[in-house]
């Protein structure tokens, strides 16, 4: 994309609304826009950021066998009615009534309604386990939204529901999606410690948070020293086969081996890791499994039958991930003073190409050219095409953050090479646009 | 994806509630489930087409150079009255209350939500022309919704904003998404005549709408019958170039040279067609442009500076797809009394793969290899592996619709061959297994 065609609205100084960095980056960077308070448009370059961290929370559920489905946002009130939780929710729900007075709502979570859904379809055992997700725009009626994305009133959460016959096996789908968890934010970049969790309006005995640690986090946890040097990105895919349900509850064992809370559950008097050792922190929440077995499935009456022909109430879990949210999580992980610094997997282009004198007609016919090459080779690139200032083309680009930046000058354009800066460790090297093509094809 | 494990819940018998083709079949076929009057929620088959559609349509209008954004749901109600449209939509629009008491509503499209983006972000001439779209949930609150995805309440549109400086640039600009729309619905098997249309609630004194002749359409058209004879798939790219304005242009005078109208505006006093000549048909409408000039731009004070430093006010056109209401169309022109016949374009597998006998070993052996192997060469399969009656396996792919059908029996194991059904024709043929692969690589 040119940049000089791209609508990539840049802001210079720092919104005076924005408290974290993530809110302030997402604005100066262009990639959001408010539209009232919690509620954000999102712009091209945004966009592509949301969109590549949906796809990687897409693969991993479709990789542990949970099959993708497309709930409406709007629920009608007598659902909830039916599993109790209608009064419950308060405020946060938002309200609705349509031009019928029937009493309808935004959707917050999805357990009512994916539980009549596959109370109707579903009539045997044979036909369990399942688990079915989908990723949707929520709403929750936030009293104070504040931070950007990360607690917006409208935002996309991934949100998985497990079906099982019995407690072992939705203690195992509970597993899979754990581990699941734990691939996709590896796969971003992220170490996201698992803890256990209150389980809130969801319900359930069994839930855990997964944090991200960064000093905006909004909620105070306490972990092990260990989390910090564990290898998250070591996986056996083993795990993923059905004869792997033991080699999944060992996994999942050892990832929650070690003392990790948030303050709602942590008690320094049983915490048994010494105080001097324990880690105290801030974390972001981008994911909380439950497991709630009957709870929505006995006062709904979603139960099939048995091998012996009894009735049986679905055991079930929910597994949530806040995708918008993970945006800016990803952000408040990774940027300085000077912008962001995306990780490969969800950077919005893999490359900037900086044309140093757009008015120079050499420059200007390497640049293009380099451009044409690097699309043909499959490699993504934001092509910084502007007749601007080379210290607003290098601001640009490293408040922007891509990985890697490409720039043609005229004293490359005559030794045959380009600079290459690598964005997060700063490095500059030179080399030849052969080197750089074979290096980044497909990229 | 082998159907023992798939969340697909078949229906036999024709549902009471469903009275056109596409409803009756979306639900039998398991594609959708209604969640309430005209909301539904879409099940792994149906969100497959789904995002095939929305696909199609989201590279034509990256083709036609469109940038992809996304704007939320909820809206607040003083946008509305920036433009003075507030009242004018009267109960269609879902009007929301949050806990501040605030006045909110759901989205029913997005041209005053889009100008405050643009008129906040773009301030020089220089910056355009720029045309930015998203694919998002609206929400009508029709009084009697009713054919499924083809009028509901709750619908996924895409839905464009062009802004240009003059009116020949903004001209230009409706031709540009108008060629889009031909080529987008070609790309899916539909012949969509554009027929001058009435503006409605979005304004403006140009408006065409893209109309597929179905019995079950909702609209009475006229039209003139060499657009049923016209080659909707020819198109010559150089209208993609900023050079092929003007073939832009002659392409668009070519495809709305014959007479075409629906029955809001014939008039067949005024007809040019003879009577005994003009077609009369139903039509479905899947899309709509407008070009609305400064209908919104002024109201609400989106200018930028023009050449002389003067304030321009944007001139503007909008351009709508119903997303979810083409699956409904795509049926309604694609089905016999068997079930669906999906095109190849957006087929939610290409191939249906049968095991007439799961209970046999060589059976079952022959059919798990030739699944593997499909996969493995990059063609999207469902795999009936059930243990179910030929009938019954039969009835169900004819309902589902996947273009080919391969069956393997007892007879073409032993002789080496599988048999191949066409959906569409109902044709048969034996070939063996290298040949089916060689020719179905990659679909």
């Amino acid at each position: 994309m040119r940049l000089s065609q791209y609508f990539l609205p840049l802001i210079r100084e720092n919104p005076s609304e924005a408290q974290i960095a993530s809110h302030r980056l997402m604005l100066r960077a262009g990639m959001i826009r408010q539209s009232s308070a919690g509620i954000y448009s999102w712009l091209p370059l945004g966009l592509r950021v949301l969109k590549r961290v949906e796809q990687i929370v897409r693969e991993e559920q479709d990789r542990a066998g949970a099959q993708e489905i497309l709930m409406p946002t709007i629920q009608p009130a007598d659902l909830w009615r039916e599993s109790g939780r209608y009064d419950d929710y308060g405020k946060e729900m938002l309200r609705i009534t349509d031009r019928h007075d029937r009493e309808m709502l935004y959707g917050p979570t999805n357990e009512e309604q994916v539980t009549t859904i596959f109370r109707d379809a579903i009539k045997s055992y044979r036909d369990l386990p399942k688990n079915l997700y989908h990723i949707q725009w929520k709403f929750r009626d936030e009293v104070r939204p504040r931070f950007g994305v990360m607690r917006g009133r409208e935002f996309l959460m991934k949100d998985a529901y497990s079906f099982d016959l019995d407690q072992a096996g939705a203690r195992h789908a509970y597993n899979k999606m754990f581990v699941a968890y734990l691939r996709t934010f590896a796969r971003m970049g992220l170490k996201a410690i698992p803890m256990r969790a209150e389980t809130g309006p969801i319900g359930g005995d069994l839930s855990h948070e997964f944090q991200v640690l960064a000093e905006t986090g909004e909620s105070e946890v306490f972990v092990h020293p260990d989390y910090l040097e564990m290898d998250w990105e070591k996986f056996d895919d083993s795990w993923d086969r059905e004869e792997g349900r033991d080699a999944l509850g060992t996994a999942v064992a050892h990832f929650t081996s070690l003392y990790a809370a948030t303050s709602d559950i942590h008690d320094p008097a049983k915490c048994p890791v010494p105080a001097d050792k324990l880690v105290t922190a801030r974390g972001i929440e981008v994911g909380q499994t439950f497991y709630f077995g009957t709870k929505y499935s006995k006062p709904m009456g979603a139960v099939v039958a048995g091998p012996n022909g009894e009735e049986v109430p679905l055991e079930m879990g929910s597994y949530g991930i806040g995708v918008s949210r993970l945006v800016g999580a990803l952000i408040e992980a990774n940027h300085d003073d000077n912008g962001i610094i995306w990780p490969e997997s969800v950077a919005p282009f893999r490359v900037g190409l900086i044309n140093l004198r757009a008015s120079d007609a050499k420059c200007r016919a390497a640049a293009d050219a380099l451009y044409d090459r690097l699309r043909t080779a499959g490699v993504s690139v934001l092509y910084d095409d502007r007749d601007e200032s080379t210290g607003a083309k290098f601001a640009a680009m490293d408040l922007i953050g891509l990985p890697e930046q490409v720039i043609i000058g005229p004293r490359g354009v005559a030794a045959g090479t380009v600079e290459v800066k690598h964005r997060r460790s700063g490095e500059r090297t030179d080399c030849s646009v052969e080197n750089l093509l074979a290096r980044l094809a497909g990229k």
